[in-house]
């Protein structure tokens, strides 16, 4: 069953392929279409050369820094390479999404001026690209290094890396998740450099070019205008692909971690008369083929979404909710008899976790649109105190974004508890977290179809771009705007996806980062027992109540409390950092574009060519500029945290970055979502259209909603799960200090 | 020793009294200014009662659920009349407060029209009356509610009351804390009431007044003016008054409950040679001398501010700081004999506990003055933003608001690692926690003064008004805009005060928490004995280790995440909840005064008088209405999370809403306080002065942060204290869902 596994991935990798070629021979339409298409092209790919240059040295450092430990002996030497390998593939799929991506616009521009469902075809299979090669690389990684652990490494590297003899699998997933900490800090510079990026030349093509000059979006005579099409690219589509590339991986690996830990620790109860080995091999292999059923069913979906010719907006929407519902109904089925097959002895239970997440997932996606739709009320209040005043507009915008998250929250505590009770948490807490990682794998393994539809908006977006940009006819901008806004809700619903799995995700790592401490306490550190309260514990032996109690991991522990804090306040600083840094840049941006108006008015009159490079220049430095105090400040604060509280101030730091990262990521994407969308409902004519004053009030809260949504929200993500794997790859330098106590521990007890 | 406690609350209440008799012996001016005066009076009085009424209902229900309790032995008999008090004496200060204020505004213009330094006189006397009252009435209703449970009750009510014989001091505090929620629940609605009523008033009078009609602020055609004034003194003045009422009180209790519970732990650690009853009493007189001390100190201070009559800016400010650090001079100079003469064992780290407590103090206020003050650069990057656009200045002013969190957290991080240990943490858990409570009474210690210094902003700035309506001299206005500027600052340091001992007395009412529990446990369901692992524990000797253990409150029990969760939601939720009851009460008043602009024209031409008192009841109407969801909500969400998952649930709720809600509440005040002195920089001059574009988009980010900084911040302060009172007076409810273990416990294990 775990063969399902590899021959799933390259199946992926195989149909991702198909679908580039078939792209690929498609028409790129007039001469002015591919040389706008060159032009963004170009500029996407200097800058993903440029952030791919920076980050290099970040993870030659890191390697470093690995390779140091490990001689130490406080990490294990397979380590720096599983973690360049991480941060390898991930960038390797943001880099064929956009190469897909910047390839697909003119053509689908093209596309759609044959047909709706043409530009919808064309989009919806680049951006399936996309999807499959995310799902099919993370899923060959994890297969390919769990056949070298498990079958070549013990036999060149049998002393530093295997002495549990009988069963290796522990070392084996610890190992592996240090692949996703190189995929997270991968994930992260991407998201937050794309962020940055695409966000500066929108703001900035948007406050002079719609508000000043009153010439229209992606207009030809705005320097801005190139820049903002690379940005869709560097950001939605090469940001967000190493964003899920992460969130994937991460679920999957996580969860076999606990699947492993929860029977080496459970006696006899979930073994089922198989060895210790063997029910740990079922255990990892039930993520494996889950995902690997979500790929064959996601492609099977991919083939489904057609549209007549007379779609509206809802039309479209339920072409691609189809494929969303259809695929997730053949999970729910499908998944019955392999878990049985698996021979797991809780196979129900782990089914009805596969629910759950299913349902958490749908309910998150369903409550985001709910916020963000313009279909629905709170969007619509939006726009009505837009017609008030942009304060107004403002305040409410915020206060939707902060209700928002009441839903998704009730939905992931009422999945979280379901979950870890059915799969036997009172019994076995690892057995618990095991369901919850389930229910996370579950609610990611429509990837391959939902990052598709996701990756379809700023393709869409950019095919609109290049139509307006060329004069096409007034038809096909229609057109591609259909596509694109229904591309804002999918877009929104895929981050609610990514940020609810991560919320589920992250409670197994808390568990997999207590069981990387043991073992880097019995391998690496030769610690067999310790003593707790009276007695004395054998530490492979020890539960996680032990390790609660040893490391005194309780809320009146001042150093849970002081981490915790710490947690809350890096969420804010980091968000703060990182609009911090879309506002510099997009007012470098505004001050570029206006110089331009200024300096050579022939460009306002359609007789200059306005210099785009510029603009693109501008955006890619600033952005390469501003990535790196977040990133680096989200890789030193669980290390430094953790040297000082020790564990205890680890789990308190990852706990309060977790809750209100979850919070104020799904305020900041939903306010944001929510004013481009009431902006929007007020262009189809509601509150007196465009060019009222509604309108321009609206146009700030979008403009505001920006930085929010695609820069500080998306980026918060990450930054919970970065710090999660940091934590778990440092866990040896951490337990140097005082068996863990830290600094404190040492010196104050 | 004691005994200083209720000479100096009488010496306090002696004091305002004589204040408030000054002021009113001075000229309130000419009759337009006497009328002005009256309508605010009228205005804020007829709020008040009503106010009043709503709360009374409320706590009548209260009242008669706790009685209910009590009959089922659920909880102390003497609780509901605690309850009452608290909410009593919290709603006194509030009323004199505000008779006080609205009596001085027009005795401070007439003053102002002598000198400055008359103007600054008044205003600052009439704010001390507020000041004084509040931590009088605080001492005076804590030490007469101790004397009468500690001699009288026992006589009456022998049996169902004490029947620890030995020591009633955990039942005499565990009985006080219920006296803080009476206080908390009257500030919730306060806060909430209030700030809803004078934002609404100030966004409408705002957004058509200065924006559309461009007249200026406090301009008499404006209809909506009075109701502007009558704002500031029912949110700023009543509603912060018994909203520090409530945070000082509180950590007096709290800080008592721990001194009291840590001696009956500590074996002979901190006995000394007393009994447990001689050293739980010293451990109570410690805070109890403390504010004492603070109190007559705060009175030296008020009589040292004055200042010359060519003061700028910078010379105001240094004359209320001089005040302040006097006086914490003095605290921390005189208070080191006292807690020598007290007799603590531990009194040299009491006494640095006491230090750190003002240092923390002055760390947040100096904090907050840094990124909300327009000498500093963050507001000054604001009002440069707002030259690019007001989109631009939005997104920079939510970025400096969560920035400037980092700061007072790692204060606060450091303060209660500090007093943590140095009070004997290592040792006892609860002594540690102890410290950080005297910490906690100690930054509040000098509240006498900064409340007065709070207090005289909105008199001052009423002043301003009065001039203005009345139309006195220019020189009088710009001398009140001048004390007022002053307000703003002062202001914004009193909320951190008040945000700053919030996080630390929470701290303290987690492990307060568990003491009601025991006290539950024992006295009221005869359960003296419970199993923990394989251990049988007497519940009178369970340490605070012994409850994490027998209640798995550690981070991977999924009842504390699903209670941290819901905690940080409910954070985010309540602020939505109070920021769109703002929102749609302003959007009221924005339509009636663009009717009666409309309807009338003659009001903008000055020939005829707008219709003051429907503005003023409009208000009034929306604040009563909007403030019962919200705050039903912080008293309910508690109860419903700890009967479903128990002690470990509510454990988590409140450290999740107490560490959220403080990086929250800190963000949304500084953003506010930002915007605003941004705002006023450009109005000095700077990018284009009044009237220009930036000052425009600087008016749209003032009229956002108004909810932020006035409403949705200072409740949610109010909201961490009130769950966990809310939590501790209704423990023996919980308690009776299976011992505490909550339903999930009891049916799910």
């Amino acid at each position: 069953m775990w063969w399902l596994g590899p021959v799933a991935a390259i199946i992926a990798l195989g149909f991702a392929r198909l679908f580039y070629q078939q792209m690929m021979r498609l028409s790129e339409g007039n001469e002015k279409m591919q040389f706008i298409a060159q032009a963004v092209r170009e500029g996407a790919m200097a800058y993903l050369s440029r952030q791919y240059r920076v980050v290099s040295v970040v993870f030659a450092v890191l390697f470093g820094i690995f390779l140091i430990l490990s001689y130490f002996k406080l990490q294990n030497p397979i380590v720096p390479f599983a973690f360049i390998t991480g941060g390898l593939f991930s960038g390797l799929c943001g880099f064929i999404g956009m190469k897909t991506a910047t390839n697909a616009s003119a053509r689908t521009a093209f596309a759609a001026s044959k047909s709706l469902n043409d530009g919808l075809q064309v989009a919806l299979r680049a951006g399936a690209v996309m999807g499959l090669v995310v799902v099919g690389f993370a899923l060959l990684d994890i297969t390919v290094w769990f056949l070298l652990l498990y079958y070549l490494f013990p036999v060149f590297l049998p002393e530093s890396f295997i002495s549990l003899a009988a069963n290796p699998l522990p070392q084996i997933t610890a190992v592996m998740l240090s692949f996703g900490m190189g995929a997270s800090t991968q994930a992260l510079f991407a998201r937050v450099g794309g962020g940055i990026y695409t966000k500066a030349a929108d703001v900035g093509a948007d406050l002079v070019g719609k508000v000043e000059a009153n010439i229209p979006e992606d207009d030809p005579r705005n320097p801005a205008t190139i820049a903002d099409n690379v940005g869709d690219n560097v950001g939605d589509v090469a940001g967000m692909g190493a964003d899920l590339y992460e969130s994937y991986a991460g679920s999957i690996l996580a969860t076999s971690a606990l699947g492993v830990a929860a029977v080496g620790l459970s006696g006899v109860a979930f073994l089922d008369g198989k060895t210790e080995l063997q029910a740990g091999l079922a255990y990892i292999s039930a993520p494996i083929t889950l995902a690997a059923l979500g790929i064959l069913l996601s492609i099977f979906a991919i083939y489904l979404v057609r549209t007549r010719e007379d779609a509206d907006q809802a039309a479209l929407i339920g072409a691609l909710s189809r494929g969303l519902y259809l695929s997730s109904i053949g999970i729910a089925v499908l998944s019955l008899p392999i878990v049985f097959l698996l021979g797991l002895p809780n196979w129900l239970a782990i089914w009805l976790c596969i629910l759950a997440g299913l349902i958490v997932g749908i309910v998150v996606g369903k409550a985001t649109e709910y916020y963000t739709s313009h279909a629905f009320q709170p969007t619509r209040d939006i726009a009505a105190q837009a017609h008030t005043s942009p304060a107004t507009a403002l305040i409410e915008g915020l206060a939707v974004g902060m209700e928002s998250g009441g839903l998704p929250i009730a939905a992931i505590v009422v999945g979280i508890i379901f979950s870890y009770y059915v799969a036997g948490g009172a019994v076995n807490l690892l057995m618990g977290l095991y369901g919850v990682g389930i229910a996370a794998v579950a609610m990611l393994s429509t990837l391959g179809f939902t990052l598709a539809t996701d990756a379809y908006g700023p393709i869409a977006d950019n095919a609109g771009g290049n139509a307006q940009m060329a004069g096409l006819d007034k038809v096909v901008r229609e057109r591609t705007d259909q596509l694109d806004a229904v591309g804002n809700t999918t877009a929104a619903i895929g981050k609610g996806f990514a940020i609810g799995s991560a919320a589920l995700t992250s409670m197994a790592l808390l568990a997999a980062y207590l069981e990387e401490v043991r073992l880097v306490l019995t391998e690496l550190r030769g610690v067999n027992e310790v003593v707790i309260g009276n007695q004395v514990v054998n530490v492979t032996q020890m539960t996680m109540q032990n390790f609660m109690e040893y490391y005194n991991v309780t809320l009146l522990n001042p150093a849970v409390l002081a981490g915790l804090f710490t947690g809350v306040g890096t969420a804010f600083i980091f968000s703060s950092m990182t609009m911090r840094a879309v506002g510099r840049a997009a007012a470098g941006m505004v001050e570029e574009v206006r110089r331009q108006f200024h300096e050579t008015p022939g460009i306002l009159e359609g007789k200059e060519k306005p210099d785009y490079a510029r603009c693109v220049a501008i955006s890619t430095a600033a952005a390469q500029k501003e990535m790196i105090a977040p990133a680096l400040a989200a890789i030193i604060v669980p290390v430094v945290v953790g040297v000082i509280f020790g564990i205890a101030g680890v789990l308190g730091l990852l706990a309060g970055t977790l809750a209100t990262g979850f919070a104020l990521a799904i305020t900041m994407s939903n306010a944001g979502g929510a004013w481009d969308n009431a902006k929007k409902y007020i262009e189809i004519g509601e509150f007196g259209g465009k060019g009222s004053q509604a309108h321009k009030a609206a146009v700030v809260g979008d403009t505001v909603g920006d930085p929010l949504k695609d820069t500080a929200g998306p980026s918060l993500n990450i930054l919970i799960k970065l710090m999660s794997m940091v934590s778990v790859v440092f866990a040896g330098l951490i337990v140097a200090f005082g068996n863990g106590q830290g600094l404190i521990g040492m010196f104050l007890h």
